[in-house]
């Protein structure tokens, strides 16, 4: 069987692959080029029924390339993601070919960290530290504690959970938003159309929802008027769920307090954007599941599934094709 | 009862004071000088049985002076600390005057945060994202995980398990350091005896020991150059822990990678100190007590301690006399 992979991710499984049987890679290379067994080959002459999109293509430039050229071979009957949501528009595409589509969980554990991260940093004051060390300065402020404050956690879903999981353990009380069911880990979990009321609450409201129809722009004017002041407002989810220019006015206006964000409507985010220089915003350029862990459990993730696709099993994280065409 | 306060703890507890009988506050005012009932008086017309070192008190200069008037008032019972050593030499002069301590442990909540906070920064690069921002750059490297690594907490008390609940929810593995018993967070505790055979499986090793003859310069040459590189070293407990010319060498060596302070040898850092500006070097005043929550606990501390002692009660966490004597 033949497979499709960046050059990179080839490499980085290569022990792996090896003891696989009757595996043939395809690679992917960093000018868009295709490799066979070290000879460039056209499209038309490989013929590959699985692939991954792993994370050094997802988090570059080179993603449209690679979902063209997925777009353009008719061999194709699996896609492993090394992201969680499948909002954009070529997966639709992919989704119509009757591509089956596996999606990762395996960037929540770095992005809780980011997270955690984020707010630690912020509430720890660590810029000023910085600037005292610089000046040979015995100065400090008292800084805000975890313990004792409340998140609200839109969409908690593995990312969420596992967010939760950590705040908990810093004293923190976690309302989780969701559609349905219970979460895990937070304390509660309260329904979308109850999350208005409760605003009011939370010290830190983090974003975590896929983008869909309901979800696009829930981050509005009405929604940041709601916030206590103080709060601090985390976005790691999609950039469509923030209505961008709403939450620059609440900025200053003062509720949320602080903007703490990894995505953004267009990405890279444009440098006319004036995000990249309001002093209440933390900007970051989707770096939040971009840790050393992530690389290791999708690989493991993508093995696993691989092996369960030559064998005919069913994979683990399969996503149902009509929702992601209803756009769900 | 006379009670001896700073003036800013007493402002702060006033209406928790009003609800307990008999109680005369004397104020320690900033400029060092006493009232009481709003009227200078001398150390020689008060006669407080019992005072609080607070927060306020203990983290600036004006402690010595604080401590120099404890010593002169013969009239004096109980002191609450706000800190949980009691190594300075003073606090044996005061023991030596049959005067009860009480330590602290509210603070091991901030401290735990402190730690957390500062071993993100560092592994999320925390200053690098700042500076891509202010560039408008669109970039970033992938960072390091909590979870996976293993940490060394040396001292594992209040502040250790703090701190291990906390690195056990982002998945680290903890080896907690211990003389005598089992720490209840640690996944595994080890003898003194033992510390230096395991220190190349830390990623993490934190300090949270009391100075004693046997603790002193506990991090040396030797220490540092058995740990891997990579590893960062963390130092909450108090400045003498760690010979800090040995330390400047092992990190040039390459182990540790990286030393978080917040406490020296002498403290305030004296602008000397290389410490200041190494690049490996993170500098912060012995602010990791320094949260919005600790002086709230430790208020309550006082507040539960003054109401057992103004009623013939044993005292919460009070310090056995001949161990402060003898410097454990």
């Amino acid at each position: 069987m033949e497979i499709l992979l960046s050059a990179a991710a080839a490499k980085a499984l290569s022990p792996q692959l090896a003891g696989i049987d009757n595996i043939t890679t395809v690679l992917f290379q960093d000018d868009g080029t295709l490799t066979r067994n070290g000879e460039t080959v056209t499209r038309d002459e490989i013929a590959p029924k699985a692939t991954w999109l792993s994370l050094d293509v997802l988090l570059s430039k080179r993603v449209f390339d690679f979902v063209e050229l997925l777009m353009a071979l008719p061999s194709l009957e699996w896609l492993q993601s090394s992201a969680a949501g499948f909002d954009h528009p070529l997966f639709a595409e992919l989704a119509k070919k009757g591509i089956r589509l596996t999606n990762s969980d395996a960037q929540a554990v770095a992005i809780a960290e980011y997270i955690m991260g984020a707010v630690l940093t912020e509430f720890q004051k660590v810029e000023e530290r910085r600037k005292h060390q610089q000046n040979k300065e015995w100065q400090s402020a008292y800084f805000r504690e975890i313990a004792g404050t409340t998140w609200m956690i839109v969409g908690i879903g593995n990312i969420g959970n596992e967010t939760a999981k950590r705040a908990k353990a810093f004293g923190a009380h976690i309302i989780g938003v969701k559609r349905n069911g219970e979460s895990p880990e937070a304390d509660e979990t309260i329904r979308p159309a109850q999350m208005k009321a409760r605003l009011g609450e939370a010290d830190i409201v983090v974003f975590t929802s896929p983008l869909n129809a309901e979800t696009h722009h829930m981050g509005n004017a009405d929604y940041f008027a709601a916030m206590k002041p103080g709060t601090v407002f985390v976005n790691v989810g999609r950039g469509g769920l923030v209505d961008e220019d709403a939450l620059l006015a609440a900025l200053d206006k003062g509720t949320p307090a602080l903007a703490l964000l990894d995505v953004f409507e267009t990405e890279p985010l444009p440098t006319t954007s004036p995000l990249w220089s309001h002093e209440n915003v933390r900007v970051t350029p989707h770096a939040s599941p971009k840790s050393d862990g992530t690389p290791k459990r999708i690989a493991a993730l993508f093995l696993e599934n691989l092996t369960r696709f030559a064998d005919g099993k069913a994979l683990k994280n399969e996503v149902n094709a009509s929702d992601i065409l209803a756009g769900r």
